[in-house]
């Protein structure tokens, strides 16, 4: 439960309402992961170019991430849905997962929304250091990014919201240290209920590496206190 | 699709078959990291101790677990399925991905085998750098737990296999640092599919916090290359 909104606090720049109030002041005070740095390789920096371009008539944009330590929407967050103090005794070293591991060896990504199509779209480039079986990419670390993919589109749609299901075929193994697409949209929404499916191609689309179903419910914030 | 076999390649001491021969000589060079490290907490050592017990009868096993990194099975799991100079090249740096963070910040945990029972139980503590939402485990960290117990438990009934499909019902967030238990059996096996569910009760087994079906296809030498 809850850990697509891991993926809508990495999403601050994107979400509207009252949130959005201290995206400025974040934006001054936290580095932004999710653009390229010196271990992006020639096919990451060439899908980010892309999507760049389809930024600039609006249709697309694309989303910051933030290790979010400490922002006012994890604040907000917190007040609306967890026992605060429970929380700080918990997690005096707390890392956003994705962001934990060093430049270059762990989860590479950057995400793009279009809000007309509700879709969000992520280019992901696995580290050495996502190793599972030799010389391909773990399968918990292609859950990982399928979860935040498509949490994030949940999130941009509905706001706060958790996984409820994530249900997962993996059909060919992801070569460590490669690129892939990793493809979102709202299949459907019912009340509370955002069903979303994914999938994950190879950058020439070619190859289909896994396909995903997923389900996630929008927090009640009387549900976890 | 194979990363089962990270599993597989992490709990060498159990494997029966040819791969036993080179175990001792990786027990003197490589590190153990299912032993108690001073990051553990009480309840992980407890459950630790517990099941060390059920093992001086033989009917349980602690599986080692090491970052493998050029062991005399991963080679012989490369010249059976895969393209050698391929992985050469993508993968100077590469590491097992549960064991890629410092110790004590990320996965810690240790399984345990029942060979009779076809089970096996992981005693996991995730660390400040697997959250997901604030305070909370990450989804993609739980899925990646599931899929390495879910997983060993195939390889050491039927040998090399790989992930075909995980289907897993988020029911409660885990607390960011705490200690649960995931307990993963058989349920069927069909030809070369292993059916396997597993499910994440906390120390205390009161609470559910999630429950998966897996399904794992025993490998053919001839399916990768």
């Amino acid at each position: 439960m809850l850990r697509s909104c891991a993926a809508r606090l990495r999403t601050l720049g994107a979400v509207p309402g009252p949130a959005r109030r201290s995206f400025s002041s974040e934006k001054a005070t936290q580095k932004d992961y999710s653009l390229p740095n010196p271990s992006w390789t020639k096919d990451i920096r060439l899908l980010y170019d892309q999507f760049m371009k389809k930024c600039e008539d609006g249709s697309w944009k694309r989303l910051p991430s933030y290790k979010c330590k400490s922002t006012q929407r994890v604040q907000n967050f917190r007040n609306l849905f967890l026992d605060t103090k429970f929380v700080e005794e918990q997690t005096p070293k707390a890392q956003i997962f994705t962001r934990s591991l060093e430049e270059g060896l762990g989860f590479e990504y950057v995400m793009f929304h279009n809000e007309a199509e509700k879709r969000v779209v992520c280019v992901f480039q696995g580290g050495p250091h996502l190793q599972g079986n030799h010389g391909y990419v773990h399968g918990g670390a292609i859950a990982t990014m399928i979860d935040i993919t498509a949490g994030t589109c949940a999130v941009l749609t509905g706001g706060y919201a958790m996984t409820a299901n994530l249900n997962i075929n993996f059909r060919r193994p992801i070569p460590l240290c490669s690129v892939v697409v990793i493809n979102s949209q709202i299949d459907k929404i019912e009340g509370r209920k955002y069903f979303i499916s994914c999938d994950i191609r190879s950058v020439d689309e070619k190859t289909l590496y896994s396909e995903a179903t997923s389900l996630f419910i929008k927090l009640d914030p009387n549900s976890l206190k």
